[in-house]
């Protein structure tokens, strides 16, 4: 046990001096998409599914058969602001409810429709997740579907 | 003294019929991005610095570590908003606020959120700088800090 | 001796499992553009110096004093082109000497003029470089400045 | 004389000082406007005429009647290359015909067909003149005549 306190203590700074980021792999977005998938299924919703990585450029994309083709855009925009913003569009369609909200839409890459998910390991952005094709909080569902199953 | 006068009322004109405007250096940029950073630090706050030229173009721009990305946009929109429209963009949120201020969202080049103020030279536009990355009026206590570096 | 090499092969996996990849800081950009500038200067030459991060976002930007307006954007793109395609501009801009080599500038983000860098740490791409502002050829050697002054 | 001489030299390092730079009137932009104008209209030829600042934002556009509207953009892309490049956009056509000189396109906002002059006063850039409407070579001769209307 005091060895193994040791080699961690050894690993540690070797770690932390390496000053590196996790990221997603393509695994990571399929297992994610996957769930998400699952979800829209079992509802009876048909939607894209959009996953970028941390810099926000597109690992995996998924448009279910039948969906509006603005929603190719819009999944990819609401993950967009996700990962640029580090969180849901929610927060900003919260906002955007509020006196003055639609000064959010001034803001380059913000949008302030629910369906953006961002997506963290250990605390750090990795990518986003971003579901169009449903209602907003439809939407909203599917995202939060991925992203547990990244956790 | 007489002679100083007679100096200045010859040099006055030459000023005059010459037709310039002041300009923003890297020089002065720097000098405008420490300051706003100096004060970053202090109150523990991370941001993007954007400073632009009288025309909206970068002269320097800094991000801190673990900004959000989309901060490096906004910083820019926002200095690009103060140097076009020669004022702080919280006058844009301040009108945002009230009825019908959703407009200024169809202005081509106008940011309505707080953190953007243009530069003044003897009451001449030289450029902007812009803060994004904390709460909107923090943003703007941190350009503050940088214009008052230039003054 | 038997034992450090116990230490590695433990340490190993763990580092394996964590997939990360190491980043740029803002230390990082401004110590790669210091080493640019100098160069820049040592040479008589003014440009402008832009570092951008993995996902092809600013990490820092300096545009010296009197340099075209036009290198603002060029520095980037010759950056966002070299982090894009994990290569030198330069590669492009040979390719586009040869037979049909306009098909180059029908490729998204592909610019065919040297001055972009692409910036490696450990064989993982961790930003890029891109300077404006004399010759390409000049523009290169620069980059390069700025590149060496990382490893 | 020689109070002159002192005088001049007691003037210099307050312009010095004050570190401004030249710029473009709209009686400026009229002036050369409207020589382009009448050049253009002794030649029988009809153009759009824009007048850009050092910044690259429009002073003065003239659309003479029966113009093709592409080439409304066209004249302003012309400038903007001028003023954005400091040079001719004669300089990127020539380049252009050479081997690779397809790179020049990959540069954001190079323009290669003639037809964009940079103006200068003292040296400094203060702007651009951008024309387009009748052959790349006649377009040349009416932005020259227009630049000569400044100096």
């Amino acid at each position: 046990m005091k060895k193994l306190l040791l080699l961690a203590l050894f690993c540690l700074p070797l770690l932390a001096f390496s000053q590196t980021k996790p990221y997603l792999t393509l695994a990571d977005a399929q297992r994610i998409s996957d769930a998400a998938e699952a979800k829209a299924k079992a509802e009876g919703w048909n939607v894209v599914i959009a996953i970028l990585d941390d810099g926000g450029h597109l690992i995996s994309l998924r448009k279910m058969d039948g969906v509006q083709i603005g929603s190719v855009e819009v999944a990819q925009a609401k993950a967009k602001s996700a990962v640029f913003f580090k969180r849901s569009t929610k927060i900003f369609e919260d906002a955007m409810k509020g006196e003055g909200g639609s000064r959010i839409a001034t803001l380059p890459n913000a949008v302030g429709v629910e369906g953006g998910l961002p997506i963290f390991k250990d605390g750090i952005i990795v990518g986003a997740i971003g579901i169009s094709g449903v209602t907003s909080a439809q939407d909203g569902i599917i995202a939060q579907a991925g992203v547990e199953a990244y956790q």
